[in-house]
């Protein structure tokens, strides 16, 4: 077999390997360090190159995107070199770190045939009014009324005091040409008159999308002449200081109304802290900022809004309101124009908020010929299945530990969070990533999620979830609460101590993935649609943003599909309310949404048991349902 | 002629007369001191006695209502003994008291057929709501408003934020059955939830009828499940240390942003204060005030509403505003129920507003066969003339002379002031009835009508308002401004010092008497309807509540009609609101007063000047136009 040339992007060494090698051994042939944490089995995606020029052919790219391919980038432990080849092999961190930005800065695009004119519900209206005369001497009120009548057709006009109170001396300093930001509301036929401004003096308005999460807050800052999005910021929620899940919180709020508004102030409080944020960014006035559409689950909607949450919680579970009464900025405290129309999104119940409507818009599912799965994993998994013709839905109480709590050395997705583990199939040592690139202090959710799947196809775990005592591994030791695995010995770490993970963290984590699967399950079963003819399944949500499909499959978190049917929509719930923003049709159908979504209530459907017992096993116990994970190399034997 | 016995009641007294003496002399010749400042001509009405039984005849009773008259009031210098009779002699001060006092606390009848469950707009509904189990788990707002279409038949429902966040609570509290306190707007065909509490438990709900005067504040408190007043009380506008009119209070006001906040707290302080005395003295829990109607005059309304006035005082002279929008009492800090439902009378022009529209209710002259002036003299004389075809209105500025401003000794009509005067037309000496029974301080509006009527009818005043300094009394002199007329010695008064009328104070007098009555003739000349013709005089406000019609006739301020065509309607304005509150038709019927209601702008209309000049003199230029002054025995010939 000819030899064919690998030439370093960026340096004069050219390495000559015969035709038909992989390209991770050609590099490591010259001394070249690439990371293949997974032993060079095309899992980790670590050993990430980019081919500049020249002939290859892939192995697997299901690491990889389309765009990844057709920039040229390819895992090298799968890339076998067919002819001469220059490749970059840039610093694999550093492409970790900017597709997670690329995730954070999330790109849109606007609809089809998209006018901001005609779609948006805030209007600018250009008025030449007649001046009062002695003869002429109605009210401003209503020589404005009237003039919006003859000069823009609306008919139903109301204001709140603080815009009439604006309304005389702006008319009379603006020579009685004025521009009004008004918003219309269609199903009440009333325009809402929120700024009046001497004409011509309104270049710019804007509203916000916001997506309260119970972990963070996200708040994308749009131009609503163009209907672009010009900033986004994210931030942790304030409230997480009163309790990490929604239910630590619902109990908290409901001891005192004084808890009860602090937790409203609290949220409110990073809202405005990330509104300061955007509107420096990039310089905006913010009483140009004239909406704002909120999403969020059901009980960040209640707490915002200082709405008693205790009946969430208890049985039978009854939300006091899925869709809140449209109100002002000014009611809510927030730092935008204070008559700016706050309009939250619609829920449909107690554990399905407006954040999974406004997701199931975003993930386009309710208008899909495909019948397909949304989830949405946070505290709790939030599923909903269907399709144009359908729509079902229910909430899994999978509690908070894919977010790291109820787990010994588990933690949220921040600096210092091992994300990724690696588990030498051979010596069972292990690798791992690590966010921020620091030393590690505990593992956030797509890291356990990840040690779980390594170890079980190592052969560390059973299919029940028993750590294998028998392996021979200094890892695998017995801690104060049974057997356990070390991640990370105590001189890497930030405390210097070991990071581990114990068998109960282990059954923790399998419940979990039980509950997730056992809703996706009933929800088939209620329609008696078979999962396994489920077409996609869309991932919303920061738990989606780092999942590694693979080893969620692995673990029986998610069903056995193809990962080309695996889609990470990033935070559908900003991005429907960023819609809902721009389009009152959007807004509309979000509405229609959330009437058409059956709700199933899991904790009254008797097959929820029994489906959640049947989960309890890794991946599963109907190994028919997992083909692709059976056929694995599984070292269940050793 | 035989003689009569007339018998003192309570007293052993028997008095022995030839039939036919008028009793006052039958009085004083047994030595019983009858006051008789008018000598004796029934002008003043101060010879009142009650005629308990027995045989007399009345001269005139022209001073007394027909239910004085059914009670057996006479008046002791016009009734002449026919047979034996037993009369009692009050303390003639005393009534006085009684009948002021019975103005303030004003009797209000219901409309015929009332029925305050149809007629009013704030309803209270029961409901039997079904509770929600895990089958039906429908939110608690929508889970209402499904029962208010059910069983009420309501359809578009609304509520705001606070309403929302008690009614989880409540519902379960209630175990799901509760009444709802809301109020229907039929124009909008909205129901606007209030309250919520247990079912039965809801006894009494109020309502307010808000009178915001420049001067005085009145609020009525409203029993709404009967239609009845339950309390009144009256309070000075604590606006006055920052203005006593409504001119001197716009300029305040629109100086800084922060006057007009101090304005509008202050008049809020006013009612709030007036909200905590009724509910004092009638033991009401003000959460269960659910609504307020408010009247006042545009200037009023705006300060309230903190709306700037600036433009109300500059030409064309436009209010931002007639018909505020409705609001909540919390946006008011009102301390009532914060979500009673605030609704604000409309109102015409700058100075033709919601107090007049409300007056020309009250007034009924919108619905009477009989062509009618409506007039209401405060800082202003507001007037509207009409009939149930038509109606025309206007606003004189009389300036503040009425109420005392501008005129030497003037004040106010309280403690001390001279609110009437009569001279003995032989020695010019003078007696007067001083509000309070205290020494005088000052004169007052119907003070000052009185002394320049009975200057003029004795013969101290000519035509055009000379005092003649040839009239030889004491009390007639030379001060530092030209001649002027002593009412009252230093000797009897508070300050020691001489209370005086002055040619400058009578020049302005005589200017705002000329104004209004310009006003009458701009009016009445608009639509061609002759002054003279006018069938009604219906006089509101609390300077009608003191005025002596035959003065103000004498001096031309009011037209020269017989007395029995005086209608004295006294607060008319919170009258209105009252019967806007009790009733959404009322409601309704005012705001076709007010678009019916054709304004004139006098300062636009070249008659006036020409009116205000020929009024200027006492009574009129034209003295066809006042026959019965013409006839009355004017002293000018001394």
């Amino acid at each position: 077999m000819a030899n064919v040339k690998v030439q370093i992007d960026g340096s004069d060494d050219i390495i000559e390997v015969p035709s038909g090698t992989l390209l991770n051994e050609a590099l490591t042939s010259a001394g070249i360090d690439i990371n293949q944490p997974c032993g060079g089995q095309g899992r980790c995606g670590r050993c990430l190159v980019k081919v500049e020029e020249g002939k290859i052919r892939r192995r697997s790219s299901l690491k990889l995107t389309a765009e990844d391919i057709e920039q040229g980038f390819a895992l090298s432990c799968q890339t076998v070199v067919e002819g001469d080849v220059k490749v970059s092999i840039p610093d694999q961190n550093e492409i970790k770190r900017t597709i997670a930005s690329d995730l954070k800065a999330v790109q849109v695009s606007l609809p089809d045939g998209y006018d901001p004119k005609i779609s948006q519900s805030v209007k600018v209206i250009d008025l030449i009014i007649p001046a009062p005369t002695m003869d002429d001497q109605i009210d401003d009120w209503n020589r404005l009324k009237q003039a919006l009548k003859q000069q823009a057709g609306y008919s139903n006009v109301s204001a709140n005091l603080d815009f009439i109170r604006r309304l005389g001396v702006v008319l009379r300093q603006s020579n009685w040409n004025v521009s009004i930001v008004a918003d219309f509301d269609e199903a009440e036929d009333n325009l809402e008159l929120i700024l009046s401004k001497k004409s011509g003096s309104i270049s710019k308005i804007y509203g916000i999308s916001v997506d309260i999460g119970t972990t963070t807050v996200s708040v994308w800052l749009v131009d609503l002449l163009t209907g672009k999005v010009v900033s986004q910021a994210v931030e942790y929620n304030q409230q997480i200081k009163r309790g990490e899940d929604v239910i630590s919180r619902i109990i908290y709020s409901s001891k005192t109304e004084e808890n009860s508004k602090e937790m409203s102030s609290l949220v409110i409080g990073t809202i405005n802290k990330l509104i300061d944020r955007i509107c420096n960014q990039v310089n905006v006035d913010r009483s140009e900022i004239v909406k704002g559409i909120i999403a969020g689950n059901t009980t960040m909607m209640h707490l915002l809004l200082e709405i008693p949450t205790s009946s969430i919680r208890m049985s039978p579970f009854i939300p006091v309101i899925n869709q809140p009464p449209k109100m002002k900025a000014g009611e809510l405290n927030l730092d935008i124009n204070p008559l700016a129309v706050i309009d939250c999104l619609p829920g449909v119940a107690s554990y399905v908020g407006a954040d999974i409507t406004a997701g199931v818009y975003s993930s386009g599912i309710y208008k899909s010929e495909k019948t397909t799965l949304f989830i949405d994993v946070g505290t709790n998994g939030e599923i909903a299945l269907g399709s144009k013709d359908w729509l079902i839905t229910c909430a899994c109480s999978a509690g908070p530990a894919f977010e790291g709590a109820g787990v010994q050395h588990g933690m949220r997705a921040t600096e210092g969070a091992i994300e990724e583990v690696w588990i030498n199939p051979e010596n069972f040592e292990t690798d791992s990533r690590v966010i921020g690139d620091t030393k590690p202090v505990g593992i956030c959710g797509s890291g356990l999620i990840s040690i779980i799947a390594e170890m079980f196809t190592t052969g560390l775990l059973d299919k029940s979830g028993n750590i294998k005592l028998e392996v021979k591994s200094e890892r695998i030791r017995k801690g104060d609460h049974g057997a356990e695995y070390v991640i990370s010995w105590g001189k890497e770490t930030k405390s210097g101590k070991d990071i581990f993970i114990t068998m109960v963290d282990i059954e923790n984590l399998i419940r979990a993935k039980a509950a997730i699967y056992a809703g996706f399950s009933v929800l088939a079963d209620n329609v008696g649609f078979p999962l396994e003819m489920v077409e996609e399944i869309h991932i919303g949500g920061s738990f989606g943003k780092y999942i590694d499909v693979e080893k969620a499959i692995q673990i029986g978190l998610m069903p056995d599909m193809d990962w080309d049917s695996f889609k990470f929509l990033g935070n559908t719930s900003v991005k429907g309310a960023y819609f809902a923003l721009i389009s009152k049709d959007i807004r509309n159908e979000i509405d229609t949404i959330a009437s058409k979504m059956t709700y199933i209530e899991l904790s009254a459907d008797n097959s929820f048991f029994e489906a959640f017992t049947s989960a309890l096993f890794l991946p599963h116990t109907d190994l028919a349902k997992f083909p692709n994970v059976k056929q694995i190399n599984i070292k269940q034997d050793r």
